[in-house]
């Protein structure tokens, strides 16, 4: 993007080194965390007598269409004994959009080149009492730059107090992360959360919400960054806490089967729905990547 | 459809008793050998301690967006011991497309009013060694008329010599029926199935084929009804011949956990790219009875 003149250039340019070790620095985080999780199980918990599980990292290259680099990322993948399936993706990619998609990218019109960077987060604990979580940012540059990002709790009985309790904990740790850039962030976000989150074909959320927010620039990239920021450090400090208070209960296998029924409603979402997983998958991105937040296992 | 004139009706109007009565027929003659396979399981086979498998049939109505009658069907669903979820599902519906689909469907372009009748079929045997399968027929009404149908094998180990046996013997079926009504139809019908049957995402077919056919009109409806119905009668002779042959073997865990995984496959295709999942869930279809296909069981 050299040739383009520095007054064309969004101020995102100047965050990508930034951004970039961000999402990885979080990544880290984020797996030391889940990792001390898994060694944390009571003796007696469930599944007691499985090793703790450990995060696999497995780098991959995206090559544009013909054939030159496009970045890559690392998938994280761990199957453990709290978390039955839990990947982690970072990524750093930059490319051109193909025409077909240019239209529907702001920026991409007039200069279809982009270089986009994030972390992409989804959980599937082994326990239905313990909620589904998925969390992502990510910093995208065209000839516009913007953050975006969210996470939302899928907790398999949306109506029990505990579900509810869990939700709440979740909610207010990103209220409180809105509320320090903007009062208007956290209504406006929850409520994007709801809408896109949705299974129109049944008339159902998916979960019970959290926030979202994409082609966030405020004016201030920096500020964007120091939100998007603090979105991570919110989802670091409420997911852990809501699977230790309740990853050693015991569990019933009728709460099994409604979890892997209610997984069902999660895969039909993220492939009919997802603008994201519909979107790498025809845009040639990386398959494992983007189907890595498939449940371990499901019932239909 | 009764204020246009009589040349403008297809042919296919005077077919539609017939049509939907063979639809119907066709599903009591499967379910029942379905339910005897059941039976026929070997005293030491595999789950040979559970009861056989009976459908159980569900009926349902449609209603037009306007709140009017739009026909409906019966969803039948077999959870059994042979068959770990089989769903056949016969409907007749009628009513209007709705405009953004109107430019998609022949004939609908200048009047919305259509009518269908037909079966759908798909079986997830229990054994990683019986292969799935998927089949259905139908018939269709605008202001122009046509049928549609085809069938497919998805083995869990394509490459085995045991898979190839099986597709080659639903191949041969598919292909006497269709010689006895055109040379053109098997080879073209069978490209146009392994055409449809591909996951792009993943650069691959979904299994080993059968035949696909749409929107065939050879200029006489009378014969594209034989011709559907031989298609049909040529799944009933196939398919359980090829379950017969290799249901009471046993199976291994590490087998078992292949089909799981390959089953995740099936669930990608008919979320993400199959037209008729996608166009039935935007077009307010039943969600069960479109859904019905989804494996009992999936690992990914």
């Amino acid at each position: 993007m050299d040739d383009l003149s520095p007054a064309a250039r969004p101020p995102h340019d100047a965050l990508k080194q930034d951004a970039q070790l961000w999402f990885e620095s979080l990544r880290d985080r984020i797996c030391d965390t889940f990792e001390t999780i898994e060694r944390e199980l009571d003796a007696d918990g469930p599944f007691a007598d499985r090793p703790p599980g450990r995060f696999e990292r497995k780098p991959w290259r995206r090559l544009e269409e013909e054939g030159s680099e496009g970045g890559g990322g690392v998938i994280g993948l761990m199957r453990g004994r709290v978390f039955e399936k839990v990947g982690v993706n970072v990524s750093t990619v930059e490319g051109e959009f193909s025409p077909e998609f240019r239209a529907q990218i702001p920026g991409a019109e007039t200069d279809p080149r982009f270089w986009a960077s994030g972390i992409s987060l989804v959980a599937h604990p082994q326990s239905p009492l313990v909620p589904a979580v998925h969390f992502n940012t990510r910093m995208l540059i065209t000839t516009q730059g913007w953050f975006g990002g969210g996470g939302d709790l899928t907790p398999m009985r949306p109506d029990s107090q505990d579900s509810q309790d869990a939700a709440a904990a979740l909610h207010a740790a990103f209220a409180h992360a809105c509320d320090r850039h903007d009062p208007a962030y956290y209504p406006r976000f929850k409520e994007w959360c709801d809408r896109y989150f949705y299974l129109p074909h049944r008339e159902e959320p998916r979960g019970l919400g959290g926030i979202f927010y994409d082609r966030l620039f405020s004016g201030d990239a920096h500020a964007d960054f120091a939100f998007t920021r603090d979105v991570g450090e919110a989802f670091l400090a409420a997911y852990p806490a809501i699977v230790r208070a309740r990853m050693h209960r015991p569990w019933s296998q009728e709460e099994r089967e409604h979890q892997l029924v209610r997984r069902g409603r999660y895969v039909e979402f993220n492939l009919i729905h997802d603008r994201g997983t519909l979107f790498g998958l025809r845009t040639g991105g990386n398959v494992e990547a983007i189907l890595m937040s498939l449940p371990p296992e499901v019932r239909w």
